[in-house]
């Protein structure tokens, strides 16, 4: 059976996937860039066109991040990480966050309580819009990812439901250094977790942890 | 000027710094034993009395461990860490958590709303209940040390008291690998201290992370 993953799913000391108030402008609200911005100067991120300044890194946190996409048949995203709009659609013409030839290069199961039709991106992405709850989703995207894995795309209350059910095989959750104070927490309800993974810790230069959560077997 | 110093300070993944439900037998309450585990095999703490199976340990565990004791010339702790009563003293012959010989072997100051004369236990352990704010208590505390450090012992409220004041120049934050749901979290309220102190994050083979935070020059 194909495995689900989550990848660079990063979050403060104090467990914040994101911040408050998140908007168009500042998808993750007040923490802006802090979250991920050790990502940014690796080469992964600067090939999915984050500018920096400098070579792009080969360290640790390249080695981590490059990992997102290999093997990976197909992506389950909450609405939140599609875009900010909340309730029916108001505007099908916007097509999301991430511009006309996403970063995805596969089919994407965007998580919304307002089926619209399916879009087809350039490169290779189309955002399906499902209702389903996350087992009956992870049964129509294994059913567009062939022999592939399914990898959770987030956001956090995203990646904290498909925890929930307990039908993650492999987390990544990177520590960034900070401490946000508000937002969104990932392990809330989450109580006893580790007796369902192993995990295994790794620093980087950069400042971040970077925690391999690996499912123990059934 | 002696420095402030937090050590052995162990949180769950989520941040909790003690379980729920606190009492006479569980000083960590729901938390039991789990978050101290990595501590218990060091060399350090099989010193202070803990029982264990095994060789003590003297990898990179207790490296961080027996650092706790070493100049420090007075402990400040919350009335929680002295022991489970609350309100007035109902009983001013027992004695405290930690035994007729308490590990600490300096002088105690122990904060509470409730002075009670100075408690003298054998080995040089001196218990001075104060009821001031952080930086009052601090000032006393600084006079029972001489030119040695101060350690803020905990618990959870008590550290971040001293954080939220800042006056804490290093501190040792040890992550457990475990969600604990419930308890008392040691960073809310603690919005952006990373732009105060340096943040070093180093992994034991025990599975916890020690984090080191070194507060930044003033």
């Amino acid at each position: 059976m194909s495995l689900v993953r989550v990848h660079n799913f990063t979050i403060s000391l104090d467990g914040f996937g994101t911040g408050e108030g998140q908007s168009l402008e500042a998808p993750f609200g007040h923490a802006g860039h802090r979250l991920m911005a050790w990502a940014f100067p690796t080469r992964t991120f600067r090939g999915m066109g984050m500018h920096g300044e400098g070579e792009a890194s080969f360290g640790v946190d390249e080695s981590f991040a490059s990992q997102w996409a290999t093997g990976i048949g197909v992506e389950i995203m909450g609405r939140n990480k599609f875009g900010p709009q909340r309730g029916p659609w108001q505007d099908e013409e916007w097509k999301g966050w991430w511009g006309d030839d996403p970063v995805f290069h596969t089919p994407v199961v965007v998580l919304t309580h307002h089926p619209r039709p399916v879009l087809e991106m350039e490169g290779g992405t189309t955002f399906h819009f499902v209702d389903a709850d996350p087992a009956a989703a992870l049964e129509q995207a294994r059913a567009l990812a062939g022999d592939l894995d399914v990898r959770i795309g987030g956001g956090v209350e995203t990646v904290r439901q498909f925890l929930e059910a307990d039908l993650i095989d492999h987390l990544h959750v990177v520590v960034a250094p900070i401490v946000l104070g508000r937002g969104e927490r990932l392990w809330d309800g989450l109580e006893g977790l580790e007796e369902r993974f192993e995990i295994e810790a790794t620093p980087s230069p950069s400042g971040v942890v970077h925690l391999i959560l690996t499912r123990k077997p059934r």
